[in-house]
């Protein structure tokens, strides 16, 4: 071994995942190293306060508070960025690329408001910018997308790529409670944050999403270009129809390409998705994405989401591959093609709906709404009265057969004017995915 | 693309997935040559039978029916190995590699029982093996045990890794029709080989398993040395004892590693699965693999194991591997490190256990069963009657607490013995993978 060449790799951030990165690498370096042929050195990393306590044992020396130190550090080869957040996280990304060195990140929102940027620093000064573990955690999803299928343009690929919503949804159905008593103990037990709207508003998935897009099919889609709704107004009366209707409810994040136009569709929405789909039943904080190739047909990837283990495989794996390519001259890797694919209107999107609304509880209200729907041209496929936990009130849950969302739209608007109908209307959408 | 340079590649085999490679390859060579950088020409393609029609076109000056000429023709720099058995296939396969060229297989056969001497016939002469194909068809499962975990040791992978025999299960339960005849239909469909041996009785399972143990464990298990069983006995019974125990039976390879001892065991048999599984949900034709890391937890992955477009998307996949690193100098990858886990004798294999046999139909019988399971030390959960459909006879299920393969055998053979037992008892593993 001491003929091995040495790789000396920092961390800009030693929060839970970068504890899990020093902690397994530490681990697991013989066996790294002998596999490799090289000696894999944690050379230093940064900390915001350098008195706080952590679970891994790192030497005083090599211990510091100031990440861009890291970042321009000339010994260094490999530079994890860690620290998540869009300012200070890319600019110690481009300092150490515009170095010549590879960054390793799991920082999803990062790659997606900055993706075509720092792609191209790392193109230019010869180094790599690698990021596995942005998205579904310790599933080597992108390596998937960009070596295993590369035989392949991808109709549709759809997932849930949120672990959070995944758990609330989760515990909603096997527990009958209400999101919000849910949500309250997802914060108390660490599978929600404190600020959770990035999460159950579908923000966190459509970043996710996009980096998706992008490997899949070359293109950025910005999340504003997107559809995407949240978990949030979810009730025990959706989870209840999906039961008895044999669906699941999931945060499902479907971009689907018209083979034949090449145009693309993103969104991010809660969605019946029928039990007998493997995907249905990917439950807790685990993630699941399908993707369906033109030639290899539909494939599945299952795994825990997110995690400071889970994160810290992907985040590893990412650093043996940097080496093995930096001992072969670190020449370019293949790209995805820029193929700038029209992206549909979200709009444009068809599918099949589900509308819950409370309701007054009098004759003549189904006529009423029946007479709005058609002159939207949305077709009914099933009513289905309940009762509402609101006094003098009837909760009505209507399907749709294939319609779109602009007719959508425009009927919750125009259902919503109604005097009958006393809240705004709840959408969800139904997949609609043949085998 | 003028100044890219070229990259010759040779397909030996123009069979089912030849022709699929080059029908794929022909199609996108477009996007994979920008991708690459490269230009990717397929030159040349040996058939065994020159006047036989097929769904590609190949201009006759590049067919020929010596596949040798291919493997040693000195303009190219990928061989494709896509004939098959472990002959003819295995001195193409060298004789590439001793020129220093990279060849691609789909041969599970052949690395299984040959693998270390092709391996390291690659290593000697500078050139690589690829074998993405050899396993689960298009899902990219070599890829993430190779590179994707890395980071990881590996307690169990288990899967459903033959195609075959999943759907002739899936049959059976969903139609509730017996094995031969469904067995019949498989073969009239194209579902299964004429000589469906190395399918139904799990060999070609276990040729999958040997590879993944040693992609995961660095350490090659023969076929021999396995527990192999398969699924060539099942009846509805069974298929129904299943399904009203929430159950499915699945034949499943299981790769267990002790990670204090680092003892391996593999086993290919009939398995209850309970349905919470996700890949108790896997059907058809589908394959599935479950890796459980010690650092990443459990992943899978699910996809078409076999047929032309799926082992085509794997080939081209391993295609563009080859050439990426010829571009970059062709250096060796990471490979597994030799470990030479020592083997658990298969007798030593835990589990639970189902028994089916058909007994007598008078009293005392069970008392007799119970005292032969006792002598064993095998300490029985259930026990439940059925009809059969032999006169006089009696239907018995007996289900076990935790036991070992030895004692089971012992039980097995005792119970054959007794003479109110009329046929030699049917025999499954249940699965206790806990989450």
């Amino acid at each position: 071994m001491n003929d091995f060449p040495i790789v000396n790799v920092g961390i800009c951030g030693l929060g839970t995942v970068g504890q899990g990165v020093w902690k397994h690498i530490s681990r697991s370096r013989a066996k790294l190293e002998s596999r490799l042929g090289a000696r894999l050195v944690l050379k230093r990393a940064s900390v915001r306060d350098l008195t706080k306590k952590r679970s891994v044992r790192v030497a005083k020396s090599r211990l510091g508070d100031d990440p861009m130190a890291v970042a321009k550090d000339p010994e260094l080869q490999i530079v994890c960025e860690l620290i998540g957040g869009t300012t200070l996280a890319k600019d110690i990304t481009l300092a150490a690329l515009r170095m010549g060195k590879t960054v390793v990140s799991a920082n999803k929102a990062l790659v997606c408001e900055h993706g075509p940027e720092i792609f191209s620093a790392a193109r230019q000064h010869g180094g790599h910018y690698f990021f596995e573990a942005s998205v579904a955690g310790g599933i080597p999803i992108i390596k998937a997308l960009r070596e295993g299928l590369v035989a392949n343009r991808f109709g549709r690929i759809y997932g849930i790529l949120n672990g959070t919503c995944n758990y609330i949804l989760t515990r909603m159905e096997r527990e009958g409670l209400s999101y919000p008593i849910i949500l309250k103990e997802a914060k108390a037990l660490g599978y929600a944050e404190g600020n959770e709207a990035l999460d159950v508003e579908g923000w966190d998935t459509a970043h996710k999403a996009s980096i998706l897009t992008y490997l899949a099919h070359g293109t950025w889609v910005p999340v504003k270009s997107m559809l995407v709704e949240g978990i949030t107004e979810l009730t025990q009366a959706d989870i209840q129809y999906a039961r008895e209707n044999d669906y699941a409810i999931k945060l499902l994040a479907v971009i689907q390409r018209d083979l034949k136009t090449d145009a693309l569709a993103v969104s991010v929405a809660p969605t019946l998705l029928s039990r007998a789909k493997v995907l249905a039943n990917v439950n807790k904080v685990y993630n699941g994405v399908s993707v369906t190739g033109d030639v290899v047909g539909e494939t599945l990837y299952i795994g825990l989401g997110a995690g400071q283990d889970a994160t810290a495989s992907a985040v590893i794996s990412d650093i043996v591959d940097a080496i093995a390519l930096l001992l072969r001259g670190n020449a370019p890797l293949p790209e995805p093609i820029e193929q700038n694919c029209p992206l549909n209107k979200p709009e444009l999107i068809e599918g099949s709906y589900y509308f819950r609304l409370d309701v007054k509880d009098e004759p003549g209200v189904l006529a009423k709404i029946a007479s709005v729907t058609s002159k939207s041209k949305v077709s009914i496929a099933s009513v289905q009265q309940r009762p509402s936990p609101r006094k003098g009130a009837a909760s009505l849950i209507l399907t749709t057969h294939l319609s779109n969302e602009k007719a959508i739209r425009a009927t919750v608007t125009n259902l919503s004017r109604l005097d009958a109908v006393l809240t705004a209307p709840l959408l969800l959408r139904i997949a609609s995915f043949d085998d």
